[in-house]
Parts: C-alpha cells; sequence; structure tokens
C-alpha cells in the first residue's frame, strides 16, 4: 500500500472517478461573477450531509435534509447538486421553498432524474426572493458545460464564492492494492492490482464580509464505495476534529452544510478496516486543510491562532475552554493587536463555565510558559510579541484536570473586519 | 409619602448619612491620577456583595468575599472600603493575596478597626504585584482627608475609574412620613415626622480599554436600616433588571464586585413593605442609571442598543436569546454602521439554543416592524438606519413562545473598539 498524498492548491487536483462539474452566470450577484455550480454524478453517489445547528435554516437546507432522509431511507442515490451563490434564498418564507424546489424540479427534468435526487445550496444575501428565474433560465447551459475536467473543478470552487478571496479547495489520493484483508477490493481478479481512491473537497468561507452574507458551504466528493450510513459515521469522524473545531466569529450560519458524496466508481468498498482507517484519515486531512484555508481567509484576519487546550477531563469540556476563548473580543483584539496578553485567556477561561482551578492552570504564547498555577511568569515579551505577528501562532492552554484535550483554529479581530461588517450604503 | 427623586449628575448628589469619602494619588497609575479611594463608616454598616462569576478571582475579591461571609455570621460590620485602581491584584498568587490582607491590616489599625472590617477592591493591571508599600504609605493621608461633602464623593468616583472616560454616580432620595404601617420609624415618637432615605451609587465601566483592564465596581451606598439577609435579597432584586442586563463585549472581570452598605444612620428601617417596595424601587433606580452610564461609556461605543426580547416562555429563556443578539459579532457590526440588518438578528436568535420556531419570530428596529414571521417585510430602511445612528436605539425581538420577557443594554462593536483594545507597545 501506497502512502496518501494530500494537495492544497487549485492546481493538480486529485479528482475522484464519477463526478463532473460546471459553472455559470446567472446574474445572482451583482457584479455579473459566477454565480451558479453544479456537481453531476451520471450513475448517482451515496451521501451523508451535516446541516448548521441553527434553528433559522435557509429554504435549500430544508429542503435538501428532507430529500436526503428521503433518498437515504429507499437507498436511492444523489444524482446532482446545484450550488447558487449571491443569495441566501433565507428568511424568504414559502415563495422561498418553492423557488428552491423549482430549480431541483428543473434541473431534474433536464438531468431525467427526480427532484430529491437534486441537492440545492445557496449562500449570500438572507431575507431577499431567489431570483429562480435566472436560475432555470441557466440551467440548461450549465448542465450542458459539465465535465471532469481539472478547469470545470475550478469553475465550480469559483462560483460557490461568496466573499471569499481565493477558491478553496484540497484533495487527496490513496493507494489499495488489494489483499486477503482488503475484501471491499477483492473481487478484482487474477493479480495484484493498486488501485487510487481519491477525495476532493471543495468549500467557501465562513469569513462573513458583507452584510447579510454568511455561510460555510463544504463539498466532498470521493469515488469510495460505502453505504450512506457508513458515509455519516465517516464524515462526522473527519468534522470533529476539522471544520467542528473552527470559528472566526462565532455566528453560526443559516445555511451552513457539509455535504459528502460517493460514487464508487474507484471500484474500492470500505468495508475492510484498513481502507476504512485510510479513508477517515484522508477525508480529515482534506476537512482540515479546508478548515485552515476559511479561517485564514476570514475577513480582516491578520492572524490564525492554533489554539490547544489540553488536560481537561472531557473533549467537550476542552472544547467549552476553546470556543470561550476563541469568541472573546479582548483575546481576538489581543491577538489583532499581536499583544502577549495573557491575563485575558486566562479571564476568559475563568467564565467559561468549566470548574477550573486557577491555580493548576498553565498558558503558553508561541512555545513560551507564560503563565504557570495562575500567576505571571517572567518571558519574552518581545519574542511572544513577534511569534504573535506570524501569520499562525500556537497557544496553549493546560487545565492541569485530566487527559483530554482538543486543537481549535480561530483568528484575530481586527478593525478591518469591523469596518468590512460595518460598512453600510444607504 | 413624598415622590422619591433620582439624580443622575455629578452634581447635587444626595448624599447618605454615615458615610464618609476620600481619595488620593498614590502613585499606582502612572499618569500621577488619584488610584486610592476610600469610603469610611464611622458606626459601621451592614453589607451584601455580588462579585464576579469567574472562576478566576482576583486577591481581593477572594479576601472580600470571606471577611464579609466572617462579618455577616457574626453579626458584624463593615468599617470601610479601601479601592485601589490601575492594577487589579489579578494572577499575582500567594503575595497577592498577602498585599491585599497587608493593605486590609493597616488600614484596619489606623481605624481601630479589624482587618475584617476593611473591604478591599482592586481594578486593573492583571498579572502585576500590586505595589501594597505606595498604597501603605498612602493610607494615613487619606483618612485623614475622609468627609461626607460633595468634593470628596466626587473625588472617590474619580479616583476608582481606569478607563472610564467620566465619573458614574447615581443617587436617589425617598421620603418617609412614619404612620401606622411604618413599623420601621415607629419608634419616632410624638409628632409625625418626615425621614428621608437615601441611596448612593457609585460605579465604575465594565469598558475595557486597555489592555487586561477590565471591571465593573459598583457601591451602593444608603442610610436605610436592613440586616445584612434582607440587603442581599434586595441587591438581587435590584440587579436582576440592571446591572445584571447589560453587556459590552460579553467578558466577565475577574474583578467585578457590587456591594451594598447601609449604615442605617437614617433612622428608617426595612421591615415595612411600603418602605421595602419603596427602597427596592429606588435601588433600581439607581443600578438601571450605573448600568446606562457604563453602557454608555463602554470603549469605542457610538450607540447604545436598547435590547427587548419578549414573548419567551421564561425571562432566563429571554436573557439567553438577548445575550446571544448582545454578543454576536455580526449584529454589533451591523449597529456600528447603523445598519438594519435584522437577518443578522435572525441568525443570532436561531443559534441562541432556544427552541424557538422561526415562523412566529417578529423583529423591529426602532418602532418599525422589519421582519414578521421570520420573513421580510417591506420598511422604510432609510428610517431605521437614521432610527440606528441616533445615541439609544430600541430593538425589539418577538419569540412567539409566551409571555416572559427582558430589556437588556448593550452596544455597537466599532473599529474603535479594536484598535483600542489591539493596541499594543512594547
Amino acid at each position: 500500500m501506497k502512502s496518501s498524498r494530500l494537495r492544497h492548491t487549485p492546481e493538480k487536483i486529485f479528482r475522484p472517478l464519477g463526478f463532473s462539474f460546471a459553472a455559470a452566470s446567472a446574474g445572482i450577484k451583482a457584479s455579473g461573477r459566477p454565480d451558479l455550480a453544479l456537481a453531476e454524478i451520471t450513475d448517482g453517489a451515496t451521501a451523508a450531509a451535516l446541516f448548521t445547528t441553527n434553528r433559522v435554516v435557509a429554504a435549500p437546507v430544508e429542503v435538501g435534509r428532507a430529500s436526503l432522509a428521503a433518498l437515504v431511507s429507499a437507498a436511492e442515490r444523489v444524482r446532482a447538486v446545484v450550488v447558487n451563490s449571491g443569495n441566501a434564498n433565507c428568511a424568504t418564507g414559502r415563495p422561498g421553498m418553492r423557488d428552491c424546489q423549482s430549480v431541483c424540479r428543473e434541473a431534474a427534468r433536464l438531468l431525467d432524474a427526480r427532484p430529491a435526487e437534486i441537492f440545492p445550496s445557496s449562500t449570500g444575501t438572507i431575507g431577499v426572493r431567489l431570483p429562480a428565474e435566472k436560475i432555470l433560465a441557466k440551467l440548461p447551459e450549465l448542465i450542458a458545460a459539465r465535465s471532469a475536467s481539472e478547469r470545470s473543478v475550478c469553475a465550480f470552487s469559483r462560483a460557490i464564492m461568496t466573499t471569499d478571496t481565493r477558491p478553496k479547495i484540497a484533495s487527496a489520493r490513496f493507494w489499495i492494492t488489494p489483499g486477503k484483508r482488503a475484501e471491499g477490493v477483492a473481487k478484482i481478479v487474477g493479480k495484484s492490482v493498486t488501485r487510487p481512491v481519491t477525495i476532493l473537497g471543495i468549500a467557501k468561507g465562513a469569513g462573513m464580509i458583507h452584510p447579510q452574507l454568511a455561510t460555510m458551504l463544504v463539498y466532498l466528493f470521493t469515488d469510495v464505495k460505502a453505504g450512506a450510513g457508513e458515509l455519516r459515521r465517516m464524515l462526522r469522524e473527519a468534522c470533529d476534529t476539522s471544520l467542528n473545531c473552527i470559528s472566526i466569529d462565532g455566528d453560526t450560519s443559516t445555511n451552513d452544510t457539509v455535504l459528502l458524496l460517493a460514487s464508487g466508481a474507484s471500484g474500492v468498498g470500505i468495508r475492510d478496516a484498513e481502507v476504512r482507517k485510510k479513508f477517515v484519515s484522508s477525508l480529515t486531512a482534506v476537512c482540515s486543510s479546508l478548515a485552515e484555508q476559511i479561517v485564514s481567509d476570514g475577513e480582516g484576519v491578520r492572524h490564525v491562532i492554533r489554539l490547544q487546550v489540553a488536560q481537561a477531563r472531557s473533549r467537550d469540556e476542552a472544547l467549552v475552554v476553546a470556543r470561550t476563548i476563541a469568541h472573546s473580543l479582548l483575546t481576538k483584539t489581543a491577538w489583532a493587536g499581536a499583544d502577549p496578553n495573557w491575563g485575558r485567556i486566562l479571564a476568559a477561561v475563568g467564565r467559561s463555565g468549566v470548574e477550573i482551578d486557577a491555580a493548576r492552570l498553565q498558558i503558553f504564547i508561541g512555545g513560551q510558559k507564560v503563565c504557570r498555577g495562575g500567576v505571571a511568569l517572567e518571558f519574552d515579551e518581545r519574542r511572544a510579541h513577534l511569534d504573535l505577528t506570524r501569520a499562525v501562532c500556537d497557544v496553549r492552554v493546560e487545565l492541569g484536570r485530566g487527559r483530554a484535550g482538543v486543537q481549535f483554529l480561530t483568528t484575530d479581530l481586527t478593525a478591518e473586519y469591523v469596518r468590512i461588517n460595518a460598512d453600510y450604503s444607504t
């Protein structure tokens, strides 16, 4: 078995078998930039998805969630994903639901599929009717243009952008040499064939730049063979340590969606424990790369903070502390100024709700211990300041309560963020 | 019974009987500004206090909490409050505790009291040793200077400031004409005498301007006669709807303290239901005024938002929603731009954890309904924008779940806030 590889750049993308992509400009964005994207799977794909936990959800989240549930219970497959940017189709009531359904219906008609087999996504302004007629008019051209080329993948990644400054793509491939234990590929007869399994991830950012624009969309395409239940478990595993461990501003969008689609076209099944392990690790690597790309492209972000909370009693407890630190305006603004102000971190830990004992707390900034037992330590402030000026800086908090921990990616809060988000034009 | 009166300004302050005040410059602040304050009660005062819920607490909070507990259980009284600004005496470990105790001990010696009768407070930088010797050297002068004058009250209010741009004082007085029911004043024999009861509140802000400066301190002085248990209940009642319903940046300080001291020198007791009601209402008015002064003096604050969350199942539920809205970076930055972006409010309500039904939500900005049933309404955007440019703007969210509600004061988040808090000088 060869080692697996991970690619972050938009060039030389590993592309999974069975998928084709396309993009178009439907005129939803006032700028005229591409705002409509398609991923199509000729033979269909099994699917699993994670949706926003926000109680206010956009029409496509309601429709997509219901369609997926129906497909899974009938053991049927997703035929295509249709994404528009520029409009979130949220807070649009019944008309918004009908708009979303009409897009799915028309795409299904053109692809000779059923509406439930089309998975919809929207991202953009909240509270404005989706210009469905513009999408309907563009669908034939979009569908006709689909291809498996790298160029089409890139076009998809750009068309789903709203306020992202760059597309976000990560891909991974690993190789399976069928052996006795590789049950999933045991049907390859005669000689030992090395077969690749590929995962391609495309995302748009959680950075919320323009007023009313806010959403993280992540699409994961793979050619592994796996049932919906298994996909769901693996997706959760991969996201728990990656996409669920990031925060830019603490706001959860009404449209957040992570979708994993498996075409099965590699011929490699997931039942073998080693294949499964390899797959989950590659999927996690792709999700982690996308998570980093999303965070570092957050609006106004100058520094990414790789926050480690260690010595917690449980992972959940560590997450609570990490989130409290990551959401504190005082820690975030200190990081914007590259200020090694550990007192603010200490205060955030103290109000996290976790019953910490200050006398057991330790805090590290960029490798230096700056606080021991909740008390100030002598440290090289100049060096800590320099560490915090780097693109990525490590901050570590040890709670002295147990052995669990978490790594969490977050950002500073700059005046630029406020300017971008406060900018109002009548 | 005459009607009660409330005063917000530093001039014409109602002053309760039994208290004297003083301030001095001990050299803790590099600026040389006053940084040491004293309130003394010759005959002692009963006391109740609310402390920060942060698990990391400063030395004076630990010492003050223990002293109060000891005094209350022994039915003894507080003789003085000694406050320093410029240093929080937090994250200073055992030496910090000893520093705090030495200040209490010396003040007690000079006032012929016991150390537990001296209530300490500190506010300022975290993680730096308290220069106790500077305080000890200044205490004799401070104590000698005490007086009941308005000037001394103002000096106290300025000496506890850190990054506040103005002192925060509110005072209220009400009059009691003893009748049959006024049990507390029934001992006044012979003729009907109208007697005043006075409450004086002095605060410093929760606005956190300089790195590592962070604390809300509130001192409430009254000449009513009441036991510690009764004071505690009334303090909670008054704070629940005032000081506990404000948020600037969501961070809770390690030193936050609200202290209520009752000298009893008015001769009016609290047992009569009407006196109690009048007292609680005046105390609430003083706390509400201080809350407003604190919020509007928050750093970088341009607009105060008077947020009302209505139609909740319980007050706690309304508070959860209010806090989520008040802490959302997206809503706060929208307010900074006077942007009537109700989509962000809707999204914040949705992720609050309360099981709201979006179809029952209504949102009002400055009196206009902007969202009904979770869906966009036509409204006068220009007018909403203008409303949001005012110093105080009302934002109302109706959850459609019940009859409980809460009013919550919060602020916008400006680029100025970030600049102030990110400003780092090596």
